[in-house]
């Protein structure tokens, strides 16, 4: 995809950059983030493109402009607002979950404390309040240690979430990536997974948790997934 | 109770709303709550009917007209603001509450941090700071685990709280809920069940604490419910 | 004292009320008390009365107005604003240390996390971190446990910190009382007990802290006595 | 330098009294700091001079005007906007970095609450996670025990970090010290040391984090410091 861009690409583009601005807020709020840390991306609807953070900008200074479009492929799309910058550097990564996950409409990343720790130990953070069930189905697995520079992030990611229930991944000595059906969604999974990695941290910190039997895991999972909320038809979660 | 709503309880529905809507703030306040866990109801005073928070609705945008007026069995009263969505999922939970329990004017429920801590690994928090004394009157109890969907766990909150000083239970596995004279008063308990679950687990991170004799346990319960605050009569607490 | 109040008299009470009014708030911006717990006092210089919080009110309906102005026998001076209300139920506690050490101006007590969970083990904490060297000159002690009704918790202050360097008592299996120069000094002891607790707790998680020598600890809180911050004359911390 | 200042370096004192100024409130808002306690001070560029916080003044009252400008030597430079009152008690240690260390154009302390535990126990926070990489290049060292009054504290930072990849040092029992290319740098390792400080806490609090391979450290630190966010030339980090 280069140079012109239709009036219907570019209003699904403007209201993915609002979304994904409006959502870095989200990770501010919930102590997810500190500094520059952290990134919010979300698949530009009915298009090869998503929008992610600009690196190594204060969360305060994000706006809708200052978003960065880029293709699947990872390369910024010229001529568009914010094209000038640098996207995050972890663009590698969600590029690839966009282009192996087609059912996968945004993703994020953070250092959230409590699931860094359970990810710098190596630990899966094993399902043992209903929240954890409802939101999760099951365990938050670990992914590989992988280091930023190819592909073997987005692949570690994408390799242990894929038939897994859970949107989250712990990458081991790194922190959490989340996935969901828009930006929104996964930036929900990411409050979710520190909510949870702390209060099971702090459950473990004075005895053992009494595990859920699996079919309480199962049918709370399946209940959340079909009842919870105000759902409009086609949104999976 | 159908169709025509008479003046007076209309204005009691109003205000429950109003208070409903705004009680929310304190489990935001208190960081009880992340993302759209969490509710509060209120009975509406001298009628069949509470006042209740919609299911999965930001905690930002709750206002009394969005709030949700539910009959005792739990199902909407059709007709009034709010009638077209769904209300909280714990809803059962509370009306089988207010159902069996007439005293009660208040419901909230939270998987606040360190209360589901202890409710994951099914211990009681034992009454070893003062404070505790005075709100709870000893230990807070655990309830028996029970998964959304049928009348368990509001038999369960129940069955625990009857015949307890404590005005609030551990539900294992799974978070709060607290009771009290109104929402107000239910609020303050989940407020200050979190404040004590956590205390009391950092007491115990670095050794054992010194029990408070039971004699003055008593004390200090029987005088903050007769004494503390600026209190107009009838109030119980 | 009672009835007519001189202008000098009143203009020391009222500005009594605007500073313990507004020192109300650090307890809440540094997360020390929850709800309506915790309260602060401040002696009006000249006279033989103090300023305290009214039971029970919500900090944020806290005003120079509401504030109850008492006698040094803990009871309220009738025909002042407030005086209508009940004041704080650790009235008598603040009483007891107005009468009884006249060099002090404020009284501060708080349920804080940190401090409270020392006070529930009866432990004192150790002086092991420069900063609680220059603010308490050695450990935080531990005070003996007494229930509210009487002026046992008034005595046990003044018993643990008469001829001791430190500004606060941990009441065991209760709180934190402070006293300081003034309001805002005793404040400033509660904020630092609550801060130096948590980072002594903090540290003995992981293992022992190395133990500072004693003429360490004597020069750095001489020093901060009579050096630090922009001090006029007459000041004692 | 005293008495004549040229236009260009009032210039130069006036943006950098507004950078310090400003970047206390980041201390503040990542709670790094309680009451008046830590500092920021920022070399004055192209000067002998640097500008650093009043003592003891609250973080709610910092004004570009009342920062004060001192001479490499630490003595204050008179005739300038806040010549009149006392610089941080810790201005000898910044005196000390910006004399000894030309490359170094921001300092700042913290008492930061995990940072401080690592310190009180003596102990080098080790590089398990990926983003202590990106940042220190290594662990967090432990800098010698020493107290104010003299040069021994400025002596332990730059005798510690002279030769070392970390930013930031640990001084046993007391706190952390942070330098960086100018007070925003030296601000980001002061938020990112008590990051990673909390967060390999945690991660301990429940078994052993996994070691990350140094060639893996070496590259993560490589990269950071050449390719991470939207870096003018001539930057270093």
């Amino acid at each position: 995809m280069t140079g012109w861009i239709d009036r219907q690409t570019q209003a699904a583009i403007d209201a993915t950059r609002e979304d994904v601005a409006a959502l870095h807020a989200e990770l501010v709020r919930y102590g997810l983030v500190v500094w520059t840390g952290g990134n919010v991306s979300g698949r530009v609807p009915g298009t090869d493109l998503f929008v992610i953070k600009p690196s190594g900008v204060s969360y305060d200074d994000l706006t809708p402009e200052n978003q960065i479009v880029c293709r699947l492929d990872g390369t910024v799309l010229e001529g568009t607002p914010g094209s000038d910058r640098s996207p995050s550097s972890d663009t590698a990564a969600h590029a690839y979950v966009y282009r192996t996950m087609p059912h996968v409409g945004g993703v994020v990343h953070t250092h959230s404390t409590y699931a860094t720790a359970w990810a710098a130990r190596g630990e899966a953070i094993p399902c043992v309040i209903t929240a954890m069930a409802d939101e999760f189905g099951g365990e938050i697995p670990v992914g590989p240690f992988a280091i930023i520079g190819d592909e073997s992030i987005g692949e570690g990611i994408v390799a242990t979430l894929t038939g897994h229930r859970s949107r989250a991944v712990l990458m081991q000595n790194h922190g959490v990536f989340t996935i969901g059906t828009d930006a929104r969604d996964a930036v929900k999974a990411a409050v979710m997974t520190e909510d949870v990695a702390r209060t099971v941290h702090i459950t473990r910190q004075l005895g053992e948790p009494i595990p859920i039997p699996q079919q309480s895991i199962d049918a709370l999972f399946d209940r959340y997934q079909n009842v919870y909320g105000q759902k409009p038809a086609g949104e999976l979660k």
